[in-house]
């Protein structure tokens, strides 16, 4: 975790848990389910509205057990996961809220963490829960679900107004469980920053995707830059399209940000002007230079 | 090599060229060399207007020998390469075509293909060029040149009005030298088709690069979307800029049409529309899946 005072970072000593509830087994609940076994944890219980899903999650070993209601798993776990697209981890957040007695700590996984965070103030559940966002790739369902997928990876958490113990809790559980790196940020914050770093690349690589499906001859060889730059469309369309209409607000300025670059491409372009377009690219190709074996 | 007519496919026979003529020696000309020697040419022969880049090629084995001038290389060669941006291959097409006496056939390596094949054309050189555009990434100078760059790749051959039978010598040396798979393709049709399969995936990638360059915050984590849609951005600005400004014509609309699917989302996200959103990543998801594992 990064903490902006090392003070606050030295107070900081928590015990891992020793029972874990997951809901929704999908790549990614799986994966939460596989790793925190492989790590030891004594008890990781789930709830999935698939129960062929959560069968199968029983037999290979990365549940030991699967209950039938969200409230009975928050009942019996010290941490609980909502690993499911943002509203479902909203109406899931307020209909938990009710479960006064309950003593877990909660957070979810949503791509976006504005939605998450206010729900679970609204639930009442503000000092028991912090949002999570973990930087990851989780493709396909529960079968794909990797035993090492959050191991070195950034997950970024985010507090409740009055959650700041809460938020030490949880990044305590990714960092002991899941070996991740876990960095703080307001959900606001985190919303804007990730609008840029992770929601702009995504929607353009689906635009280029877009483009090349409906011009492209058919058996045309793509280059390596095309297969590249289109990868990220692969991605999950059902949980991206939540995420982006989510975070409408400031993903579109982030969007609309392309069109000034477009337009001064092609300028230069329609002015033949070699040495604008190099420095256009140049632009370009100093920044991706500068990233190479950085964040 | 592609024939459409299977009676031109088995009268084509040719014998690998025992000398090969390489101009230019940065990391495509440099993979030329190497992999032509490792293929065992007996005699590779360079110029490059770097005499230090040209003794480091010798002493490492790439080349034979480098001569002072691109004649004199085109004298003492069966194949001629012109391994160099496209505005360079064209000014030395013209040059090169005083050399009545010379019986090597040409080709050269740009990104776009018509300018050397027109350049050919008029330097009365139609019989003996064809163009070629191997579809691989070379990326730094010659110190970074691979031996095995092109074994595998796809490369586009390009001919002249009347060079069919160049045409075919040239796609035999790509494929009996560099194990290539090559395609015949009229010089306009490659140009229309590589805007959109090469050259609007990179000017896309570097339009992303350019807006993270300009918004993010400074060390902030980047997504594997970001890194990878961007990652064509590192390709050389000085080469992209003149293949990208030589093919305006074709690339212009094809960006262009970018801004279609763009207002398509920016509406959708507007509307709150998640059904709508999530249809448009679906059209760019399905074909992506589509190409996996495919050309």
């Amino acid at each position: 975790m990064r903490f902006a005072d090392a003070r606050v970072a030295a107070s900081f000593l928590r015990v891992r848990p020793t029972s874990l509830g997951i809901l929704g087994l999908g790549a990614l609940g799986g994966a939460l389910a596989r790793q925190a076994k492989r790590a030891g944890i004594a008890t990781v219980i789930g709830w999935t509205p698939e129960p062929i899903v959560g069968g199968l999650a029983v037999r290979q070993g990365a549940l030991d057990d699967t209950l039938q209601t969200p409230r009975e798993v928050a009942a019996r776990a010290e941490v609980v996961v909502l690993a499911m697209p943002p509203r479902a981890a909203v109406a899931l957040l307020e209909s938990l809220g009710q479960l006064r007695s309950c003593s877990a700590y909660f957070t979810d996984t949503a791509l976006v963490k504005r939605g998450a965070v206010a729900a679970a103030e609204r639930a009442g559940l503000g000092d028991r829960f912090a949002g999570s966002h973990p930087l990851v790739r989780a493709e396909g369902g529960f079968e794909y679900a990797r035993a090492d997928l959050f191991r070195g990876a950034t997950v970024y958490v985010t507090p409740t107004r009055t959650g700041e113990g809460a938020a030490r809790e949880i990044a305590h559980f990714w960092e002991s469980v899941y070996e991740a790196h876990t960095v703080l940020l307001d959900a606001a914050a985190h919303d804007a920053q990730l609008a840029l770093t992770e929601q702009v690349p995504q929607a353009t690589a689906a635009l280029l995707a877009r483009l090349l499906a409906e011009c492209l001859p058919p058996g045309a060889t793509l280059s390596e830059a095309a297969r590249e730059t289109t990868r990220a469309a692969l991605a999950d369309p059902t949980q991206w399209a939540e995420a982006l209409v989510e975070n409408r607000d400031r993903l579109r300025p982030a969007l609309a940000a392309l069109r000034g670059p477009l337009e001064t491409l092609d300028r230069a372009l329609d002015d033949g002007d070699v040495a604008a377009v190099r420095e256009w690219l140049n632009v370009a190709a100093r920044w991706r230079r500068g990233i190479e074996g950085g964040a």
